[in-house]
């Protein structure tokens, strides 16, 4: 058990909802996903807007996010996936870290195919809310959060001495 | 002037309306943008999945999707930026050949920040209907199209001798 946490803009997460992580990436579980298997992946740098990532960060980025959704789309019995980066406030982003949105889909998982994003949107501004809660937090706990990041990181098999 | 084509899974896209090339990766502006400035990034090769990329094809592709949206960004005088891949038909993907969706947004350009979505796919199907009916493929005119592609290819300052 570790008490290390990672940045995600001004808040942070606890490796325990940490489930994969690379020399410049880290992907965890959500407190409030709006499907089975929503998850963020960020870059570990605290950066505001895609545009800043290195070319490094950005390929780390991305095949993070491409080695997840295949796993996580395969876990969840889903058929698609959807990648989103609401990269500035005017598009969405409720954070200031870049991060990938990663949903496993299924047909007709929302009536509207995209009401996913309102979705998204409404859970981010929950979370900021929430977050400066502690108690509010708890809404999903920490305990389911890190049961489902340790199935996860099954998925990925990494050792815990590579974990941090 | 070219008759070359880029294939886009089953359509071909004129190479007037391609502004932007890599080694694996192509960018070109669509037929009817949800918004100014909305435009696609595919791989060369056609590839249904994001996860049947390789590595080069996703690094490359994500790299051309950074360097597009922090130009186009600036060119419309907008503040954020939407990247979203639509990766399989049940997250609302239309034309099987991997494509990044890149729409430069401002301040309130949607009622609501997330019918930008909606709007993607409703296109999308227009497209799809449109793309098989030669006379309606005008809705926007080529001459509009390529000159907007101009406009772009300016901005990367590509020799039209490596365009192709």
């Amino acid at each position: 058990m570790t008490s290390e946490y990672y940045t995600f803009g001004p808040y942070k997460i606890s490796s325990k909802e940490v489930f994969y992580t690379t020399p410049l990436s880290f992907a965890f579980v959500n407190l409030r996903p709006v499907l089975p298997g929503h998850v963020l992946v960020c870059p570990r740098r605290e950066v505001k807007r895609f545009v800043d990532l290195t070319a490094e960060e950005t390929n780390d980025l991305w095949l993070a996010a491409k080695k997840i959704g295949g796993q996580l789309e395969i876990f969840h019995k889903a058929s698609s996936l959807t990648f989103t980066i609401q990269d500035g406030p005017d598009a969405g982003q409720t954070v200031p870290h870049v991060h990938v949105h990663i949903l496993p889909r299924k047909a007709k998982d929302f009536k509207n195919n995209d009401e996913i994003y309102d979705a998204i949107d409404e859970k981010g501004k929950e979370l900021k809310q929430k977050l400066n809660l502690d108690q509010e937090r708890k809404d999903r706990s920490l305990d389911e959060m890190t049961q489902e990041a340790d199935d996860y990181r099954k998925l990925f098999s990494i050792p815990d001495s590579l974990f941090l």
